[in-house]
């Protein structure tokens, strides 16, 4: 069952590779409208999935789970925003002949299929389609079960506002535990995007067959150098751990050059919330021992913070090169050769120079939506954008030529 | 042990992040020179892997573990040959200022370690080593045990060779089989490429717990369409079979309009040494029946052709969709609305409009080197150049902003 809709929606994604970026919009359109005429539908279904799982979920995944007027509206606006967004299919990379005389186009593409494994947030069920069908791509969802009847509902309303365009097998979804194996394994699937907890992540990681994004993982650094401004570090350092302690982007460790040692004190008093922890011997604070180096490799998404004394700008590379999953990096410094070291041998998705590493997303960067965060080197690597959902093909035009 | 090797690898794969054009080709001649002149030594080193060899393995993996004075001489041309091509390391591939005022540049950067699976072929040993340096990614070499004499020693003279330029940590090589499983899964390594025969890239994907590049399987398909010149039809097919049987870009699958079905006796004709099977009826030629569909899957790699008859256009891609490796498909035709039809809905990494597939190659599509054909759709598809060993990460500057 589950393979035959797999199978139906990459008959249905060949059916979309040269679909024209007017019709795609107009379907987008359609589903943005069919959205606010369900309002009511939605929210009543959104009611049961919430009485089903009032005290069997915590605080958050409940409020994730939620919707109201607002946030359906908000999801609305999203789709008009991906609407206005340039369509990268069928941009040329490169265009060029090679002899005998054969012209190469190197052209973007669709990737095909993709395969999105979340939890129970029904606005990634919209997010995401309406990302795919943007990009040329066929999408399967596997929701999680707590927000079954929102989000099996929104693909409905969503699959009827395709259809005067497209094959509606262009978008399916599955929300049974057994199906995530299916999804994890069926080599149909041209790309799968885990979106959610650590746990989630790690568990497609460990059990997927098909190409997998890793996304979300974020250990970030912020190192002080001994050429910092010290307000701006403290600044800095500020913005990175407490605008949103909870998200990837978030910094979770800071790195003090040994004479900028006295900005600890500093920092700890004007952030008097945050725990610090250390593995050195902090003087003039109050902090929590590490037991070992380990624990820097620690994702706290909380108010705590990991401190490192580091002798220079490479001890700090070294500790990043051990302990960070290569999401965003930051340095704060005046002196050009530590930046250009910096920033050529810290080895993540994006390495800042006297900035927060909050900045790390696709809204930030200019890229108008964002799909996740990617740690992955292959392919995309972080903030990911509707080109992100597309990969590329060479379209070789010959007159008979044969090779010698 | 291993493990040892590996993280020596990656940790020196940090020093080649930032190392300069000149100074990775300074140590490229010095490879270049070191190998000719050892020449008598490797050439004693090969005959040692040869007799252990002797009657052990087939004469196609004897006549490639076999090194002889113009093979090294190739060799060390190759080596120039990567010398003289343009490092893709630091290209700026976007460059633009976000609010509040953050200068954003997507640059191409090196990998970081590049694991290479491979057999018994002691040229391979040397052509990664110099196009992984040149793209200042560290490498570890897992060879087949049959050349470990030959490739122990190449690597030994590389190692020397680059000594004065670099941690000669940056190449090293593992032979034994217990080491596999390690490389396959360890993460310290970037990115894994496995070069070889069918049973191997299997075994690689199947058990590898790090980046894979699906390289080589080739079930490449030529469609001659209703519109297209007989001549030049039977010339690319000729052409894409013939001239080299054994290699993935070879055509294995024929799909002909059935306007055209009396053109398969006269390719029957010119190609009599062939073996044509097929799942239809085929009138006025010898040919072999196929029992199952499935049987249009397989990759002979030899004088053996498979044949379908189809409908039209849309049919040729349906059989494509099932049954290609997504490697190299041609269509021959006159028909413009055929050619963006097949160019379009064809999902694979070379699409060709009247030419032979076996024009899929790092040498004909310009790239002056090639690692690989990758069948993957992550990062790289189709031939496998320099650039195709890089990754991107963005360099984000400021001035001390933070996120609102």
């Amino acid at each position: 069952m589950i393979k035959d809709i797999i199978f139906r929606t990459k008959q249905a994604s060949i059916e979309l590779m040269d679909a024209k970026e007017d019709k795609k919009n107009s379907a987008l359109e359609n589903i943005a409208k069919a959205i606010i005429s369900h309002k009511q539908a939605i929210l009543e279904a959104n009611k049961i999935d919430l009485d089903n799982n009032k005290d069997k979920i915590s605080d958050v995944m409940y409020k994730r789970l939620e919707l109201t007027e607002k946030k359906i509206d908000s999801i609305v606006t999203g789709v008009y925003d991906v609407i206005a967004l340039p369509d990268p299919v069928f941009e040329v990379l490169e265009d060029y002949v090679v002899p005998p005389n054969l012209r190469i186009v190197k052209e973007r593409v669709p990737f095909g299929l993709i395969g999105v494994i979340y939890e129970a947030r029904p606005n990634v069920t919209v997010d995401i389609a309406v990302l795919a069908l943007k990009t040329g791509n066929a999408c399967i969802l596997k929701g999680g079960s707590e927000a079954k009847t929102t989000s099996s509902l929104l693909v409905k309303i969503m699959k009827e506002a395709i259809e005067p365009f497209f094959n509606p097998d262009v978008l399916n979804y599955v929300d049974k535990r057994e199906d995530t194996i299916e999804v994890l394994t069926n080599q149909n699937i041209d790309l799968l995007i885990p979106r959610g907890s650590k746990n989630l992540i790690r568990y497609v990681l460990d059990n997927a067959k098909v190409n997998v994004i890793e996304t979300g993982a974020g250990v970030c650094h912020i190192y002080v150098d001994e050429y910092a401004d010290d307000e701006m570090a403290l600044k800095v350092i500020m913005n990175a751990k407490l605008s949103n302690p909870a998200v990837c982007n978030a910094v979770e460790t800071i790195l003090f050059n040994k004479k900028k040692e006295y900005l600890i004190k500093e920092l700890a008093n004007r952030m008097p919330n945050v725990i610090y922890r250390s593995f050195d011997e902090l003087k003039d604070i109050k902090f929590e021992k590490m037991t070992s180096m380990d624990e820097y490799n620690t994702e706290y998404n909380d108010l705590v913070l990991s401190i490192k004394l580091v002798d220079d700008t490479n001890t700090a590379i070294k500790h990043i090169a051990a302990y960070s999953t290569h999401h965003s990096d930051s340095i704060i410094t005046s002196d050009k050769k530590n930046i250009e070291l910096f920033m050529n041998k810290v080895d993540s998705a994006c390495v800042y120079v006297n900035a927060s590493t909050r900045f790390t997303d696709g809204g930030c960067f200019g890229f108008g939506a964002e799909v996740g965060i990617s740690t992955s080197k292959l392919h995309a690597r972080g903030p990911m954008g509707l080109k992100e959902l597309t990969t590329y093909k060479y379209k070789v035009y010959g007159h008979g030529e044969v090779r010698e």
